[in-house]
């Protein structure tokens, strides 16, 4: 029995890396982090983004509210060290489909630099793309398309950023969107620019 | 302002689903959880399922405890509620990208039928394929690896599986690997016909 088991006892070293991914994908993978207020247009610039990125067949994902709060923070909160672990995960879990050949595109409000610092310096220099969408609060209340605005000036929901909790804007995000102004259309392009000036995508 | 800020607020609906990916992959994706005593074999045949399916341009990932106990689940001890913890959020990375089109690969001891049984009911019926590394404690402890077992039985590990801690073994696992006997090849090709057979890939 020993013989046989210690011939099967080969310690296995991982042999496929990200790097093995990106070649096969033909394309590198990143973190793209959407932060801004509630309304700024996060999701829906992501989402378009993701969009065009796979009609050219590169991996994407994206992390959202959606498919965050219910289901891995489903334990968290909103008091500010439920906020912090929770930024805190979707930055691990971003890292790990990273890892995996992904380009993630997390879309959170995330409003302490702190808590963005975090996630940035859990991978390489030029893996964490900061994309602040910028649109100012009135803007944002005025579109209010999931009315929580209004339940946040009634008092129903606590500590809503912007209204009773604070949004640290990025001093230097590595793109920044007037979402306000410019259409959906205009910020995709933007980032596509960026994400092929620094070779991570090769696409037209 | 407000004309302009209400033309950019058009909710994008997420346009870019799971089956999408798969198209573009070439194949389904699913969770293949591999659970077993330490030394059982889980991270080795995963690590080599992958290098076949990564070769065969297979979308991959293996998660185990060295990505993940460092990282997503470093807040995490080893007492019976961090485990579960540590469990559920690992099965939930696991459902995020199985949604982002990968085959996920998650190899841990994961010694507790709840647990497991909590993870396969995050998904739909078909998506976890339970792959039980069935080694006796004796061929484990005598393989010891990492050196655990010398550790555990010395008692400098509390709670130590097989040792000071149960391991409830699947009563019905998708796929029973006699690790202690066969040999790595033959576990991974065992796998690779049940992927077949479910029709999951359609490599040869």
């Amino acid at each position: 029995m020993s013989n046989v088991a210690n011939k099967n006892t080969v310690w296995h070293e991982p042999s496929i890396y990200r790097k093995d991914r990106e070649k096969m994908n033909g394309h590198k993978s990143v973190i793209i982090w959407f932060t801004g207020l509630s309304g700024a247009g996060k999701s829906t610039v992501a989402h378009a983004l993701e969009d065009i990125l796979h009609k050219n067949k590169i991996r994407t994902f994206v992390l959202d509210g959606d498919n965050v709060r219910q289901g891995l923070c489903k334990d968290l909160g909103f008091s500010e060290d439920d906020r912090e672990e929770n930024i805190r995960r979707i930055g691990e879990v971003s890292r790990l489909m990273m890892e995996a050949g992904v380009i993630v595109l997390s879309a959170f409000i995330s409003p302490f630099i702190k808590d963005r610092k975090i996630v940035r310096e859990l991978v390489t220099k030029g893996e964490f793309i900061e994309v602040f969408c910028d649109a100012p609060i009135d803007v944002c209340e005025t579109r209010d398309v999931k009315g929580l605005y209004k339940k946040a000036r009634a008092g129903e929901i606590q500590e809503f950023t912007g209204i009773s909790s604070p949004y640290e804007a990025p001093a230097k995000p590595e793109i920044l969107l007037d979402t306000a102004n410019q259409t959906i259309e205009k910020s995709v392009e933007r980032i596509l620019a960026y994400l092929r000036k620094q070779q991570i995508i090769n696409v037209e």
